[in-house]
This record gives C-alpha cells, sequence and structure tokens, in this order.
C-alpha cells in the first residue's frame, strides 16, 4: 500500500467496514422499539453489506482529499470521521435502490432477490394474514425510509466545524432533492414517451451525473475546505464523467452481455427505457431509415424474443446510435479528465479519480 | 389574542403559513430540475398545504414554551425561527401519510384523494404509456421521501446554538426511527394477527404516542433549553396522552359516527386493524364469551355488511372491551394531565397542553 493513497479496493473495504459499524450500532440502538422492527433493520443492514461499488463514497472521499491538508492525509490517509461522512452516500443510495426496485418491480438486483421480494416470501412463508405481495411492498418502502433517515443522522453528527457543516449541508440538501427529481423524471418520460435527446440527457444529468459524479466530490470537498473554485471545477467534471457513466450503461443495457452484466439481454428494449441511446436512435432513424424508426417505435417497451432483441440491436446499430453514443462516452471522458488534470487538486486526489473515471466509462458490467 | 400566548388557532393558522413559505420557496429552487419535477413538488405542496390539524408542530410549540425564556416570549410570543423548526414534523408527517396511504392501499384522505391515487388519475387523464396505478404509487414513494428530506432540511438549517442543535437532533433521530418502527410494526402485528393488548399497545407507543405527543414536545423543549428534568416529564405524560390519543382513535375507528370521522362505520373491523380495543375484545371474550371470541375472530378483518358491523360492535361492548378503554382512556388522561399540573414549566404551557389533550382526547373525529 501507498502510505499516502488508499487503492480502490482498500477505499471500498474501509467505507463498508464503517457502514458495518454504524448499522450494527444503530440496529442494538433501536432493540427496544420491538422484535419485529429488529427484522427490518437486520434486512436493511444485510442489503447495504451484500455489495455494492460504493462508487458515491468513493468519490466523495477524493473530492476530500483533493483539497485536504497535505500534512493531515500524510498521517493518516483515510481518517475514520471523513470514512464516516462519505457513508452516508451510501445509505441514501440503499434508499434509492430499495425504493427504486420497487418503482421499477423488479425481482432481483445483482443477482439476489429485491428487498421487496424478500419481505413477499418472509410474509408468504409464515403463512401471514393479508396479501404478501403488499406486505413485501409495505417494508420495502418503510426500509428505504429508514435508510435515508440514517443517512441524514449520519451527516447531521459529524463534528464538523460549523462553517464546514453548513457547506456540506447545502451539497446534501442538493444531491438528495436532486435525485428524487432525477427519479421522478424518469418515470414521467417512460410514461411520456419522450424522444428527444435533451430529455434522455436530462434525466441522465439529476439521476446519474449529479448524483453519482459532481455531488458526492463536492460533498467531499465542502467537508474539507472553502474552495468554490474546486467547487465550480467538480461540477463540470462531475456531469461529464457521470453523464459518460451512465451513457456506458445504457450501451450495456442494450448490448452487454448477460454474463458479464448479470442483467437479461437487451433488457432496456423489453422495459423501454428511455435512453439517450434510444432518442439516438430514434432521432437518426426518423432522418434517414423509416423502416428502423417504426419498428423501434412499435417494439421497444414490449414483450420481445431474443430474434427482435437482436434486431432492434442492430437497427440501433446501424442509423449509427450506437457509434455516435461511443463518441460521446470517448469525449466527455476526455473533456473531464482534461479538466481533472489542469485542476488545482491534490496530485494523489487526480490519479485516484481519473483511475475511476476510466473504470467507470470502459466497464463491461 | 392574549399577548402571552396564542390560541390553538392562530398557532395551525401560523404553521400553516411557514409551511407555505418554505415550500413554495423549495419548489422555486428546485425548478432547475425540470418541468415534469415541478408537478410533485407542486402536488407535495398542495398535499401539505390542504388541511391537517398540525398536532404535532402544536405540542412542539408547547414543548418550547414550557422551558423558553419569558422575557423572550413576551416580546414575541411566536418567533419566525421557532415556528419554523416544528413546522418541520409537519413535513415528516407528511411523508408518513403518503406513505401510510400507499401501504394501506387508501383510495381516500380527509375525503380527498389520496397521492397515488391523484398521480394515478394524472397518469390515466393524459394516456400515458404503461400502468397508471404503478405510475401513481411510484409518484407517491418519491413524494414520501422527498417530503422526509425537505423535513430534515428544515432542521438542518435552523439557527440553533450548537448545543441546542445537538439536543435536538437527538429527538429528531429517535422520532423518525421510532415511527417507522412503528409503522412496521402495525404492519407485522396486523399479518401476524397478534392478539394481545401487549403488542397493540406497544405499536400505539411508537406509532402514535411517541411520534404525536412526547417527541414533538421533547423537540421543542430541546430547543429551547438543556432541562432533561422536563425531557423525562415530557416522556412520561406524553405517553400517557399519546396512548389516549390513539385509544379514542381506536374507539372512533368502530364507533364513530361516518358523518363526523369522514371514515366508512366500522372502517377498522373491515380493515382488521389489530387495536388495543380489539386485544381487549379478544381477551375478554375468550374468558366470558366463546361464541362472541369465534365471532370476533372469524369476522374481523373481511367483507362486512352494516348488520355485521352492528353485530361485532355490540359483541365488543358487551364484553365489557369499549367500557375497559373508555376507562383506560380517562385514567391515561388524568394522570397525564396530573403530571402536567405539577411539571415545573411555564404557566402558559400548562393552559396550552392541557387544552390540546383534551381535544385529542375526547374529539368525536
Amino acid at each position: 500500500m501507498d502510505a499516502a493513497a488508499p487503492s480502490a479496493v482498500e477505499l471500498v473495504a474501509a467505507v463498508t467496514e464503517r457502514l458495518g459499524e454504524y448499522l450494527s450500532e444503530r440496529r442494538r440502538d433501536a432493540a427496544y422499539i420491538g422484535e419485529d422492527y429488529a427484522e427490518l433493520t437486520a434486512g436493511l443492514e444485510e442489503f447495504v453489506l451484500r455489495g455494492g461499488k460504493r462508487l458515491r463514497p468513493a468519490f466523495a472521499y477524493w473530492g476530500w482529499r483533493a483539497v485536504a491538508d497535505p500534512e493531515a492525509t500524510a498521517s493518516d490517509a483515510m481518517p475514520p470521521d471523513v470514512l464516516r461522512l462519505v457513508s452516508a452516500l451510501e445509505l441514501l443510495h440503499a434508499c434509492a435502490l430499495i425504493h427504486d426496485d420497487v418503482i421499477d418491480a423488479s425481482a432481483t438486483r445483482r443477482g439476489l432477490p429485491t428487498v421487496h421480494m424478500l419481505f413477499t416470501d418472509l410474509h408468504r412463508g409464515r403463512d401471514w394474514h393479508g396479501n404478501s405481495e403488499q406486505f413485501g411492498l409495505s417494508a420495502a418502502i418503510l426500509m428505504g425510509d429508514l435508510s435515508l433517515v440514517w443517512a441524514d443522522d449520519v451527516v447531521a453528527t459529524s463534528d464538523l466545524p460549523v462553517d464546514a457543516y453548513r457547506r456540506v449541508r447545502r451539497v446534501w440538501s442538493d444531491i438528495r432533492t436532486e435525485v428524487l427529481g432525477g427519479q421522478y423524471l424518469d418515470i414521467a418520460v417512460e410514461s411520456s414517451r419522450a424522444e428527444t435527446v435533451a430529455s434522455a440527457l436530462n434525466v441522465c444529468t439529476f439521476k446519474t451525473a449529479s448524483y453519482t459524479v459532481s455531488r458526492p466530490l463536492q460533498f467531499g470537498a465542502a467537508a474539507a475546505a472553502d474552495r468554490p473554485d474546486v467547487q465550480a471545477i467538480f461540477h463540470e467534471l462531475g456531469n461529464d464523467l457521470g453523464v459518460a457513466f451512465q451513457l456506458r450503461d445504457d450501451v450495456l443495457g442494450v448490448f452487454g452481455d448477460p454474463a458479464v452484466t448479470g442483467k437479461p439481454s437487451g433488457d432496456d428494449l423489453r422495459s423501454g427505457k428511455r435512453t439517450v441511446l434510444l432518442a439516438e436512435a430514434l432521432e437518426r432513424a426518423d432522418q434517414t431509415d423509416p423502416v428502423a424508426a417504426k419498428l423501434l417505435r412499435t417494439s421497444i417497451g414490449t414483450e420481445l424474443t431474443d430474434d427482435q432483441v437482436r434486431e432492434l440491436r442492430s437497427a440501433i446499430e446501424s442509423v449509427g446510435a450506437l457509434a455516435a453514443v461511443e463518441t460521446r462516452i470517448t469525449e466527455l471522458t476526455h473533456r473531464g479528465l482534461d479538466v481533472l488534470a489542469a485542476a488545482p487538486i491534490d496530485d494523489h486526489a487526480k490519479v485516484g479519480l481519473s483511475e475511476l473515471a476510466r473504470l467507470a466509462s470502459t466497464r463491461s458490467a
């Protein structure tokens, strides 16, 4: 280990350890509320600890590191209070995932049953009274709420100086209001079948870029120092890298290998997700290939055979949408990395962030 | 108006005014996230402002008043920053109601459509793509989350001294963890058909007493002064008055006049709610009237005709459960009011609180 900076693996492990400590402490403190409740709090602990890339805490850590006092970081590269603070983002994320799975009626996440499915099974297995699905849904709503509440409590009980706390709170307020906006825009755009690249990009900005990259970077930096210049830079590069990250996700949702992504092949085509990739394909097909345009409009979001998925993929590719999105990913990534290279921040943070960015935009799952 | 203390009506109006200001400010600030999102933020504003007794902010106001500096309150009985802080409890409550309506699949609240119904209709009215009910459910989950987030932001941006802020945050952490516990216990107890008075009382403690009375009182008091003695007294009397409040609700849910309560007659009997009243009836019937016990067990929570509702009511009355619960309400109310009378707190607060308590335990809706 380079004493001066943690590796990606070390960072994930350290954040996960903090989360484990915090959740087991909260669970113990809540035991007096009743035995049944312990099932919900234990379920949350299990959900948070069972996996995840800890991407948002990692960006927040590097955001902190970017402007933290070098003397302090030299003696302790991962101070416990910083790890604790950035782990709030993972609890916020748990809420977003648990509620999103209810919204999308998803049965699995990372190859395991989603929370509402687990509690549906619990209800059914005990032969309880009433509707098992409704119980599962209700438990998932409450567990997501609890994760949001405990995330807020992490931020509120951080031991920051008053000024730093105020800065952190402002970002914390923005990230939560924006991610809920992104989630709502996502379902509204899907329902209204909005077709423009602009509306797909707007969802992408708030549901992913701001939520996964810009705001976490700003959150960490706000804790370390009063640096409006760096906040502005993080807004800019975070948006570029975050959109690239989501576009990679969109490409994987259509062209990804199910064995690697863990999701069914062509998942986004079946669900009718309004991605930038799809919007690109529709805009291009309207101009050059009306047959493909009609095919896309009538098939996306319906039950599809594997042959139909293959047909749609080749339509998206032949009108040039895949290439356009790949180009966009490359351009955004380069632009983001250029801004990063020129930023007046700590060198270790630059290295850590460019690794994270490459990981995010070139991954295959 | 007594310059020294607001009336119940004045307090409700002042809290509602603050809520209106805050929500319209947040809504304006969030406009950049997208036009569709404005529907969700406007929907929250409408839901919060369209009604409600503002009971939790009122208890918190009197909790603050109980130990606030008398000289300060003489010059301003309702300081804006105090009203702002206590209104956070109403936003928390909006989240609880919106999510509870999804959990209970309720179509109406206070005679108006619930949030998930409103957004189901919006989806349907626009002839949008996909399942209207799922869209309504999703919008309600996100709106509840947003209300929880904005509630937390109110507390976080209060201008309290550091010590007061820490005390307030502790109560804020407890009240949210407890109310989610109460909600989960409620659905677990209903599903498992737990029959004891003890388990019904436990739900009642966390879902109502602590959430509606004790914690709001402590929340307000924590903002005003460091008074562990008063915190302990509020815990005790809040529990007594809060349980009495919920027991009154349980009685109304079975014996209330639909024209006054706005809910269908015998609502709780049809939904199978595990109230203290029902637990009392079952425990008593088991000992004295096996026919009534069997009737209760086989009918509660099923489709019931009005005749069956009348039959169940008379069974609950004849085994002595109604009288027992009425006695309990009276005893708890008296005990709570005695503790209040002897408490070392401001006299105006004593008057305000005993009015609120009487209102809660003798109301007919």
